[in-house]
């Protein structure tokens, strides 16, 4: 299983909407097949597996992450494939929370007298589902933000200055995020200021997750890399109701997609912001700030996951916040999060935080 | 030698103004004496090991963290012992610094026929005994810097809330700290904020760091904590000139002692500061803030090491900034670290950094 969960960390980021599945089928003792849910969320896990072993899958046991699927989407059922195949057993660790699928798969794969297993490191499994889970059942996305800062919590300089805060490894350990996530995100401010590309480099030839601006009024330089760029790889704008028609116009013009939001306190509020891109289909997204808007995610207790990247540089109060306004009058009423993982980056400390319920 | 280093920490913060050394004696493979520095700096680590080794000493290797002393304090000579004893052989890390001593103990060790070896673990001793060299060297002490911050580099909520943001196990932790330096310093500001103890609490009867208070004016608390305890564990006010006569006297009438330092745009002058410490005889001090005092230490270039502790709760832009304005322009000239240790302390991160030449 842990085999078949490391396969199906492989799709992560790149088959949305579909949950990112891995499968591994074993006969006698021996791999047969394996399979995990390829770009764009077809074929299916079991399908490659089934198809790599053949023959071999008569009286085999199917390892799959995730309860099989009994309906008929793009793709026939593949509680069906399994049938047809001759699988004797399904080990999977949980159920799909998919209304047309939850249980069903389970059932139809008994009713044929396959012999099913559930709950096998469910825990691992529920985290990597978590955004597909998410979605399914409150409508949003995994969110992941990353906060890059100095010492003492700053991510740019007073003068702006933020590209090299963290070293080398720490950056390449921020595009292999974005590679496992659907989308990556930042702030108007950050449009504004850096010119980002927001691209995954560094991981050879690999689907680009989309690439989100939340600005109220697409006040984005025109003239920018997102902008020169939104033909090539997807540029998403979540703005405001107010939005001048025209703005929206040139953007839809330059091929970003646009997304309107409600507001909340004169700004995209961050719950229509989740929302509108979980109905676009986005499973897990990765922010990369700024400040403001890392701030009103969290205000909102959007954040799953806190990705921190510590610098040994010390910037001073005048550098800005890597967090903004939280509106926090008590310590105890402030988001609270559980240390999952440490690590060291080249000269940084990277640190990964959970929200306590989504621990798993 | 390890074992020998080992032994020497454990007098650290207890031995001041005198290093604290370590000596392992062996005999045949085998240990026949153990010491190091007694709290207030005597007897010295050789006395000790040679009185538990008796005549076992006798053709035996001597294990010493620092070069022998070689001159007569309030000792006599410790090289002298050593030969009185019949040592056959001394390994040394290092020559001593101090001027009285330097290159003068091996000397003699070696004239009266005893083999001399040198280098080994210097790296790991020269740290050791960092804070004894600064001030030989430098005048002023080794400097420890505690950053104890949210995930966001803030030590306090707008409303002042500061003493939980870390857990039990880092306060602990913090403890440790204090037990290993000579003394414990803190800004006027924490002073007032905190009514603080500063002393070290859960490791047993060990001997109290000194408490140090920065306040240009002397506008402390008189009915505080440390007013309250001036008598039985030291505090030591750091003033400037311009501190009222009479609040000098109260604060003398209350067992503190005063310590007068420079002004540099209108605070107590941190080279100063440091420069007085170091006359009094501080070889190693461990400063918990605040952000203002913290950011002056590191403006001037003053911090040795820093222990930064990150707690998992985000208290946002409104909350106190574990640093305050440090003046830095550029990225490039703001006050570098280089990472050497990371750990984790119950729920918190606890990473270590060194100044780029102190790192050893
Ligand atoms: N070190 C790093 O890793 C890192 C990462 C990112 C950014 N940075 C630095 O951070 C700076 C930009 O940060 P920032 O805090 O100024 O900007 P930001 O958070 O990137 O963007 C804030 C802007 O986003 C728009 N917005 C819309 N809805 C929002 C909402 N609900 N909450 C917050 N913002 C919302 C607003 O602009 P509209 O008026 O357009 O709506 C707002 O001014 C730059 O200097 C950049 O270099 C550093
Ligand atoms: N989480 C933690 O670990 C932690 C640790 C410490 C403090 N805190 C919090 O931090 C807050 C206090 O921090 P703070 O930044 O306001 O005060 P601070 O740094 O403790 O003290 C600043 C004061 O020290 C005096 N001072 C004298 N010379 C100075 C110099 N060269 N540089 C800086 N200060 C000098 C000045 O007061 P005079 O006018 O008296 O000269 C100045 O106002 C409190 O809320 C406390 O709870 C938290």
């Amino acid at each position: 299983m842990a085999h078949a969960l490391g396969l199906g960390r492989r799709g992560m980021g790149k088959c949305w909407p579909n949950p990112a599945v891995g499968c591994v089928l074993v006969q006698g003792g021996r791999v047969v097949g394996r399979g995990w849910t390829q770009p764009g969320g077809r074929p299916h896990a079991e399908t490659q597996a089934l198809d790599m072993a053949g023959d071999l899958a008569r009286g085999a046991t199917a390892y799959v992450t995730l309860e099989p699927c009994a309906h008929h989407g793009k793709t026939p059922p593949c509680a069906d494939a399994l049938i047809a195949a001759g699988v004797a057993r399904v080990v999977a660790p949980l159920p799909d929370s998919d209304p047309r699928v939850s249980g069903q798969g389970f059932d139809r794969l008994r009713k044929a007298g396959i012999a099913v297993t559930t709950g096998v490191l469910a825990d691992r499994a529920a985290l990597d589902h978590a955004g597909f889970f998410l979605r399914v059942e409150q409508g949003r996305p995994w969110l992941t933000l990353k906060l890059a800062m100095s010492l003492d919590g700053r991510i740019a300089t007073a003068t702006g200055e933020s590209q090299w805060i963290t070293g080398p490894q720490a950056r390449l350990a921020v595009h292999g995020l974005r590679n496992s996530h659907d989308a990556v995100m930042v702030g108007g401010g950050t449009a504004r200021a850096d010119d980002p590309s927001l691209t995954v480099r560094g991981f050879g030839n690999v689907p680009q997750p989309a690439r989100v601006v939340v600005s109220r009024f697409l006040d984005l330089p025109l003239l920018g890399t997102l902008a020169r760029t939104a033909r090539d790889t997807p540029v998403w704008l979540c703005h405001g109701p107010d939005a001048s028609a025209e703005l929206q116009k040139t953007w839809d013009g330059l091929g970003a997609r646009l997304i309107p939001c409600a507001l909340r306190a004169g700004r995209v509020d961050p719950a229509s912001l989740m929302a509108a891109l979980g109905q676009a289909g986005l499973t897990r997204v990765f922010c990369e700030g700024g400040g403001q808007l890392a701030a009103s995610l969290l205000a909102a207790d959007l954040v799953d996951e806190l990705q921190v990247f510590s610098a040994g540089v010390a910037i001073g109060a005048e550098g800005l916040p890597g967090l903004g306004a939280l509106g926090v009058e008590k310590l105890a009423l402030a988001p609270h999060f559980a240390l999952v993982d440490v690590s060291v980056e080249g000269g940084d400390v990277r640190h990964v935080w959970r929200r306590a319920a989504a621990t798993g």
